[in-house]
């Protein structure tokens, strides 16, 4: 006992002694933030990948261009490693803008068109398209209500996000399973193609897509988003109660797999090289748009990270890893990727950190991990408070570090910005780079430069 | 004290009593932001002022044009009682558009105009302008060090918003200053017009304006704001070292005051309805914009709460009045007004509430207020944290109520949004209808109405 004091006391020293040669941890916060509010690229970044690259589907020219793009980013950066890992990712093609027109019935003095966009992953009518009628379903009860009635008909999924939830994600995932998981629901039931509304909180008629998943024991039909404005509409279409016919066309079509890649670049740790601290966005997006908020945003602010720290001369006690994901939006094999050829050669991960929320003011970070570390972290809230962050909580992550934590329980966490815009943009044509302000983008980039400095310099 | 216990004991029997036939707190602030963010009508009202009315500056045809809008919306509303409350006010009138531009020197190949804006309340340089040399000056005290140098000359300003400060509002507190007095105190030295870098954080090259105020003791020099690109181009220009001449022409006149109104709309309150509590924003804006964060946002807020009390059928124990407020961006004189007739007709104002920082996602509320409401103000925190707001705090106000104050000790609150994209736009030609998001309009509304059914139910 007496010896594990002294102990005590010595590193107490040796520390005390260690702090007169370095910024105590407040000071170098704010160093962190302040240069990046007032020196930061992230939104410049940014503006090149939004506007130079533009939409980043995966296996589509773009996200070829993404990677070189972001390599060479990091390389300019004066990263210590820059390289990129293989995986395979999904090959779906969009093909021609897709159409949803009514063909028949009582509204034919109304406009006739409506605003779609196929499911990320869905199946295609072919050229030629389907024809047909369209039944509304309220939401999955409705459904199984229905059921003997949506055989051979477009199913409508006309349920609403929730925007009487004051935390959007919460609508999202209120919502979401309607997209996800609706098409294969209706299915089942013999339904011939589905229609959901759009999952976005925004009073516009964009329509948001985002990738649905099949079952494989049933038909994969095709599917589609309509803009809530035209959701609307069709409602009220169907309420007048005629047997309406609508012709529904897209040409998508899910190819075979074919080449990705994260794309990482390194700061080699000092002390505890094979501690790994990984930060990351991905570098995919949706077609219709830039992809600003999702998760342009999220790639930049990581990459800020390494500008930060070489501006600043700040040499990380751990090894510091900037990973830009592919294929989060329609896969997550670049996450599972990562995580697999961690497990290969044995790394130890000590921390990842995902921003993958928008690029908006942060209010807190949220992580999974174990109670000393959750005590550990919330601790750190006081020094953070200064720039905005009042939440450090449990049970945040990220879809592409999620693998990282199932292999490993390595300790994820998530940025939590204020999300009020968030579901305006998601996924929608609207995410561009002028949906981004410079200083949320910058405060987000700052608060996660401090986070990473202090699990480099305590460890998790 | 038995006596004393037994009539709590009644007061906690006669209070349970009363508690079932009416929503518990969190219950009745669920539904009142519930129904604003379900059903609100702010958002499209913002619209309305400013797409419909557009521009409000005092004394401009748009000012009445919004008064008379106030006033049917509120009617509309069902307030059981509207009107309009004469003041006089400045009539300031911009003229033609400002033109400053180089026209001798080292530089005349680049280009050669400058974007700016006259400074609200600013003098003129009459129609033929003035043309000289510019003086750029870092900040007051490299003024003071080169007042010598000053004298038949513009004095440019060149002092930055701080972007490295976290909270903007103190970047605005600290550059602020070389708008509103940085041209009397070159006047004082003899300068012959003031060009400010524009107080704003955007990334771009719109000119803030924004109110000047003059020193009667030297002369009314011509004030402009000019963009922050096109300081940063000026700085260069001047940086090369010869003697540039410029041509800057403003021709803006302050005439006589003329009449303006607070628009005042009230419910009465049914038990006591001599308790007074106000809410308000101020209907006139600046001219180059819609003010649509600056402030039609407070405008469209603070009616809403009368909106929604009527449709959740609330009816208020105490009165409530929403104000419109007339004049606040160059002489506060509808504010003045308000609180003078309060005075002169003995009116008892318990509270008052303002919201003037941008429609931005709500997370705050300060007050200016003695230590015991301080007490009881902060106590509310846990009820409105699930509405995301997390500081409660001494210090804040409003401009239009601090008269309230000053004559009664009225305790007054200030709404708190982020803040982070306020000065992007602040006073400039970007503050329009676009850069508002709904939910974040209707959440600011929705703890508003929040706060002040507290403030209704429970004193002060």
């Amino acid at each position: 006992m007496k010896i594990f004091t002294l102990l005590l006391l010595f590193w107490g020293i040796s520390a005390a002694a260690y702090s007169q040669n370095k910024p105590s941890d407040p000071d170098m916060i704010q160093k962190l933030v302040t240069d990046i509010l007032v020196n930061g690229t992230a939104y410049d970044n940014l503006r090149q990948l939004c506007k130079q690259v533009g939409p980043r589907l995966t296996a589509s020219p773009g996200m070829y261009a993404a990677e070189k793009w972001g390599a060479e980013k990091m390389q300019a950066m004066k990263a210590d490693k820059v390289w990129l890992q293989e995986c395979a990712v999904p090959h779906w093609v969009r093909g021609q803008k897709e159409v949803f027109r009514l063909v028949r019935g009582y509204n034919m003095g109304a406009r006739k068109e409506f605003s779609i966009l196929s499911l990320g992953n869905s199946f295609g009518t072919g050229a030629k398209g389907f024809t047909g009628e369209v039944i509304a379903i309220d939401d999955f009860a409705d459904l199984e209500k229905k059921k003997e009635q949506v055989k051979g008909k477009i199913v409508f999924y006309n349920y609403r996000f929730r925007q009487d939830f004051v935390e959007p994600f919460r609508a999202y995932g209120d919502a979401g399973p309607y997209r996800t998981s609706g098409p294969a629901r209706a299915a089942q039931y013999g339904a011939a193609a589905v229609v959901v509304r759009s999952v976005g909180s925004a009073p516009d008629n964009h329509p948001h897509t985002g990738a649905t998943r099949y079952n494989d024991s049933f038909p994969k039909i095709p599917a589609v988003a309509i803009g809530n404005e035209d959701a609307d509409r069709l409602s009220k279409f169907l309420r007048n109660g005629g047997h309406e016919t609508f012709y529904l066309r897209n040409t998508c079509v899910m190819l075979p797999d074919t080449i990705g890649h994260n794309i990482i670049g390194e700061i080699k740790g000092s002390e505890f090289p094979d501690e790994i601290i990984t930060i990351g966005g991905h570098l995919d997006s949706w077609d219709p748009a830039e992809g600003a908020h999702d998760d342009g945003a999220g790639v930049v602010q990581s990459m800020e990270v390494i500008r930060v720290f070489k501006a600043l001369g700040y040499q990380p006690k751990r090894t510091i890893r900037v990973v830009l994901f592919a294929n989060e939006e329609n896969g997550l094999r670049g996450g599972a990727k990562y995580a697999g050829e961690a497990k290969a050669k044995g790394e130890k991960h000590i921390m990842a950190l995902e921003t993958d929320a928008g690029g908006f003011t942060p209010r807190g970070f949220s992580g999974t991990m174990n109670a000393a570390q959750l005590e550990k972290f919330k601790a750190w809230k006081t020094l953070l408070e200064p720039y905005g962050i009042h939440k450090m909580e449990a049970g945040g992550g990220g879809a592409d570090i999620g693998p990282l934590n199932r292999l490993f329980n390595t300790p994820v966490i998530g940025l939590s910005p204020d999300a009020q815009r968030y579901f305006d943009v998601h996924h929608a044509a609207t995410d561009v780079f002028e949906s981004v302000n410079k200083r949320e983008l910058h405060l987000g980039a700052g608060v996660i430069a401090a986070l990473v400095y202090l699990v480099d310099q305590y460890g998790l």
